[in-house]
């Protein structure tokens, strides 16, 4: 009795997938490296030492999935239903390699390899710039290339860079870029760095379920809280997860941030030009990967409008067809699904 | 304009505040000596170097109104129209210290001056039992003592002790107590541990606003992902700040979770009897302390049901008696909104 799903506005509107993962071999073989001697985080050695090496159904699964940029993706973007897909290195991207020549290399080709794969599939993949942190200056260069000449609709960061965020000072290029050249930051989860991470392996805790979220909420918050959208008040960020909690929060988030700024509390935190709810208004835009629940969607379209709330699938890491008929069936006017599912998404990509 | 707040039913229903902090002076001294002495945590010595010591408006008020169970509090109850409050020893309780044999003393002199004061005012004062889970079988001697000689509704539990979660083996006795003499189990906040805060403390993000929550969703996901919930069917457990967003999360905890299970990937992971879910709308309550927003409530209760969720103001950390006619102003069926304010809380702590 289940409704197949089809591609070409079955509902009255594209799907667009927004938080779309892919792999490059020497990307996967960078990592394990680091994983294998010993230099990466705890977080990459949860996620990397599973996914890479596992040899469970799930693992071996996504693997695949991961590498590839052609049929097995469209096949199942045809079987869910799913228009077109926003693509980007999947996470930590070259974030955790201390060797910054060897990352830079990894998410140039990965980009160019990316690109290929764009240009021959011009209405279904769109990309993401992939960029290396750690070098400032050659990620500006990287995403005016990846703008300029390769095409691309946004640039994703996978969290934190050795520990680091991205209102630190040292990253200010970056997003002085992104304003500049229009570019959506993305902000895509990996595990909390070393400092944050506690006992969360040992709980089963650290990534997807529960760490990311940790992790990505605390860097977008860091974002919010310094001042970083009154320096570029058209810097657009994007952010998975229902926008990683952000939305359900922001009244405590805003009502804290004030007593602290009134009693002095932080060195770091001053008065800023508007209250949270604004950026969150203005600045931010909301995906629902890993959470296909009306409940938080329709909170997130209730807090941040119906203008900033986005489809995606998460795919290959969450691929449930099933999910999609449950959001066709959400219980919206039928323009504020076709924001949902196409037109936000249209709009800050440039799709 | 503003319509005067008053108890007795003014809208068809008692107000029940069910999160609400008071302190005893030996309780503050010692944790400040421990700030002083520098033997504190990270969020102690931020918590309670600054609410302890600041001289700024907000602290200097939080102080007196925190060490107040007697007029202060009545009257501020008055005024933000309250008929009851459910009364717990500030987080973190006597959690931090290091000497044990003070820390009982501290929290049985607590829980004997919390008893006298809802002595007093019967009608207003519902107690909470303070306990001192650094050594655990005292711990179920207090709450024997709270439940059956003090008459106390509860215990709070403010998340980690030094580092330590209720999941693990030593603190069982505690839960086993809990289940066997129905007592709600409170956790409430606090800074997270050493190990997991990072760079949080910098960034002015290790209490209230952020870090806060990241503890004690971490303590509530550990305890609703190792079976405590098998083991211990009965065992309520209450959770403030809209139920520290596990509602908002709860499908991604659930198909991440399961997909953990089912790939072998954690040792400490394994299937239980429901699906988190049902430990969420069975197990879980759900108040909505620090989180005065329609949308975040409505949404626990769209995914908890009507019966979960209370009211509480978090007096007196955020005492806003305008957010009490923002939510007597919430679209929600007169039912619901009774069971929000009034029944549930009565239910729950046996009013």
């Amino acid at each position: 009795m289940t409704e197949e799903l089809k591609t070409g506005g079955q509902k009255g509107y594209l799907r667009i997938a927004t938080e779309e993962a892919f792999a490059t071999q020497e990307q996967l073989d960078a990592i394990l490296r680091l994983v294998k001697e010993g230099r990466a985080d705890k977080g990459t050695v949860s996620l990397w030492g599973f996914y890479g090496t596992s040899p469970s159904e799930r693992t071996t699964y996504i693997r695949e999935r991961l590498l590839d940029l052609g049929p097995l993706r469209i096949e199942a973007m045809d079987a869910a239903g799913i228009d077109k897909a926003v693509l980007a290195l999947t996470s930590p991207g070259v974030q955790s390699l201390h060797d910054i020549e060897e990352a830079k290399g990894i998410a140039s080709r990965a980009n160019d390899h990316l690109a290929a794969a764009c240009e021959k599939h011009p209405d279904r993949f769109f990309g993401m710039t992939a960029i290396c942190p750690q070098d400032p200056e050659w990620s500006v260069t990287e995403l005016k290339r990846g703008k300029e000449e390769l095409g691309f609709h946004g640039v994703q960061v996978n969290s934190h860079t050795h520990g680091h965020y991205l209102d630190e000072e040292r990253f200010d290029p970056i997003l002085r870029a992104c304003a500049e050249m229009d570019i959506p930051l993305y902000i895509h989860p990996q595990g909390p760095p070393d400092p944050m991470i506690g006992g969360m392996v040992e709980a089963g805790l650290e990534g997807a379920i529960f760490g990311f979220a940790v992790e990505t909420s605390y860097h977008a918050l860091r974002l919010l809280t310094t001042g970083v959208f009154d320096r570029y008040p058209s810097l657009q960020l994007a952010l998975g997860h229902g926008c990683e909690g952000l939305p359900f929060w922001i009244d405590r988030f805003d009502y804290m941030f004030n007593a602290g700024v009134r009693s002095k509390r932080y060195p770091r935190l001053k008065p800023l030009e508007h209250g949270l709810h604004h950026y969150l208004r203005n600045n931010v835009w909301a995906t629902n990967s890993g959470l296909p629940s009306p409940a938080s969607i329709k909170l997130l379209i209730d807090v941040m409008g119906e203008d900033r709330v986005m489809h995606a699938m998460d795919y290959p890491y969450q691929y449930v067809p099933d999910e999609v008929r449950l959001l066709d069936a959400m219980d919206l006017p039928a323009e504020v699904m076709k924001k949902f599912y196409q037109s936000n998404a249209e709009r800050l990509f440039k799709l």
